[in-house]
């Protein structure tokens, strides 16, 4: 072994430290613990039978193409079934050179910042924002600048302040980073008015939007949104997707759409990162959503997550103490509800004490650039059942019970597990 | 759109061009033209039927995890499967803290750039070597120097000095980059000898050596050479591996092996970049290494790569004109050979000329990062059939036998096609 290896990792990666979150996480793999942790899809919504089927006939009739490279911008055909299912979606019209398809839209995030970030650049993020996000950005060293959020996503305000602080020290952000629909991890969508506004600041302030949508298929009730990609319509917004929610996960499929431009610079950088996107699982979801599988899935999965949705709120409502400054968001789709805690509450003392009750949940800080978050926390439905659900919640809601007194009495002093 | 694109990139992506090769590439897309330019495995030793057949088992029997979100460091059973390959390929020994499962072995290149290269590092690389790994390097601003090689791989000499020459300057590079087996795009592998002075000198000058060892499995005759990784012992080598050519790329799957405080900061930096490999292409090839398919399929993609390779020189010696400097290398495996031409020949010249009458081979400059290898190009055995080698080989001689009277008369004026 070479003498200092830690000396000659780069600049970037000496910034890498394992995620504090991943080791809170080990934590709570014992089976018996409820976790609302995580955010995995249920996998009863899984397709098992069909992707068998078809899996089969791909490589029956292609099978020669499928095993073998592909190109990098992506699968000709999948890119075809993209373009319809965004234009049935929003009415979004794209050209096969607006899309790459991705190892997911972690990899969307990767590229993005691989493209646009040096060192000590700024990127403005939402106050709390998808944790991934802040990950692939931290890789190339961005500088974050957070915003907060309230009920209708990132305040507009702030956001202009901010812009017009930075301009004054001759400064611009690489990108406004954004998750608008129920977004990970506070569940709140983001609307219309503020997506016009935020396309004005975007266009004011020449600054990219980057748009990162895994969840705005999966809306239980309310009026669906338009994308900014589409609201915009002049490329000045990147649109990050995924199949890992609408479908599931384990295939790593995702795809980047925007101006032509800005595609052929990230396929650039995708061929020196790794030649191309599996042709085998484009080729096997190419065929599934071209036989209107995709279509009858989202639906399927709505139903499960909502009922799931319905019964945490459920639960949350009847089980929660009456607390000052215990509240949590009804999101109108997704995976994830936000609970804001007392500021009495320490969430990751919190995080320890619902352990030692077998249920977990991801604190706020973690989705925070700032430090902030640390009386908040993320609750994922998606994946356990309706009873753990209800189970868990009834755990949650006796943990947060035994800090009553103390909110009541206004005391800061964290009651040990 | 924002008002300068090109301002808003990354200095990395700023220096990203479209590669020339590519472009070159889409000028051999015409049916009628035989190429030797691509160096895609030979669809013919796909396995479809058993892949097909182990897809649908995997998914009948562990389907819910198999498309789901799956662990960074890779599937444990896979994992598993590997340590033994390695234990019977070369007596390596392994554990599963030693392996991270990647995107083919393109995003182990990838992520070892990643960690590793800040923008003007210096990393040293053959002349030549292969392209990929060049654009990988490239994409993270690494600084190449190039050291020659010869039959018996990269010159140790010249490497020496070379390091020297740095040592004096308190330079050192990050690390050295070798193919040692029928290396991509020479062919040449690297003697014992020469691997086990290169371990001294890493030792001795304190820098990681970067083993690339897509082909390794595929020796059609002479003596397997022991690995770089296996012959230090020591955790100086990272290893990067592929089932793109001893299996097919189609499923991307590759993996890296290293001492684990290298693998961790790897996992780190490919947490941020697409969380994991696909889980569901890491179940079908466990599944299907651990019914004993993977040795089998080896075996059969040696026997017909061995007869390509055999008709290829068969034809090469056969059809090629009698000129002094015209020979190539005759490798003992792997998808490739190298052709050095006589220095009054320009290989672009030649490929437009080659173009002309529908052969095709990659330009040696393709392969140099110091300019150099105008004089030589790359023949791919692998993808074509065994007419076609014939037939392709017989229109290339012509091409060159044109020269032939330009070289005899020591003349440099190319002739136009």
């Amino acid at each position: 072994m070479i003498s200092d290896l830690n000396e000659v990792f780069s600049t970037n990666a000496k910034h890498m430290k394992k995620s504090v979150i991943r080791e809170l996480l080990k934590l709570t793999r014992r089976p018996e613990v409820i976790s609302f942790a995580g955010g995995l899809p249920d996998p009863a919504a899984f397709p098992v039978e069909e992707v068998a089927e078809i899996t089969a006939y791909v490589l029956r009739t292609q099978g020669a193409t499928a095993l073998q490279y592909g190109p990098t911008e992506g699968d000709p055909k999948l890119k075809e079934e993209l373009i319809a299912h965004h234009e049935r979606e929003d009415g979004t019209q794209l050209r096969p050179e607006n899309i790459l398809i991705t190892v997911a839209s972690q990899q969307g995030l990767d590229l993005t910042a691989k493209v646009f970030i040096d060192r000590g650049d700024k990127v403005i993020v939402g106050l709390p924002t998808y944790v991934g996000g802040l990950g692939a950005f931290t890789s190339y060293g961005a500088d974050m600048i957070g915003i907060e959020l309230d009920d209708d996503g990132m305040r507009m305000d702030l956001l202009e302040a901010e812009l017009e602080r930075l301009r004054k020290k001759r400064q611009k952000p690489k990108f406004i980073y954004v998750v608008p629909d129920f977004q990970n991890p506070a569940g709140i969508t983001m609307s219309e008015a503020r997506r016009l506004k935020l396309i004005e600041l975007a266009h004011k302030y020449d600054v990219l939007i980057i748009e990162d949508s895994p969840y705005k298929e999966l809306r239980f009730e309310g009026e669906t949104q338009r994308s900014i990609f589409a609201l915009d319509g002049t490329g000045h917004v990147i649109g990050l997707h995924t199949f890992s929610k609408i479908l599931f996960p384990g295939m790593r499929l995702g795809w980047i759409i925007g101006d032509e431009a800005v595609i052929q610079k990230i396929v650039i950088a995708k061929q020196a990162t790794d030649l191309c996107t599996p042709p085998f699982n484009q080729a096997i979801i190419a065929e599934f959503a071209s036989r209107g599988l995709l279509t009858k899935v989202i639906e399927n999965v709505k139903g499960i997550y909502r009922e799931k949705r319905e019964v945490m709120l459920k639960a949350l409502d009847e089980y929660m103490p009456d607390l000052p400054g215990l509240s949590w968001t009804r999101p109108e789709g997704g995976l994830f509800l936000w609970v804001r805690l007392p500021d009495s509450i320490d969430a990751e003392q919190l995080f320890y004490e619902a352990i030692e009750q077998d249920v977990a949940f991801v604190v706020g800080s973690a989705f925070h650039c700032d430090g902030g978050g640390q009386h908040a926390m993320r609750l994922n439905f998606s994946y356990p059942t309706l009873d753990s659900i209800v189970e868990g919640v009834k755990r949650l809601a006796g943990v947060i019970e035994k800090h009553k007194t103390v909110v009541k009495n206004g005391k800061k002093t964290p009651i040990s597990p």
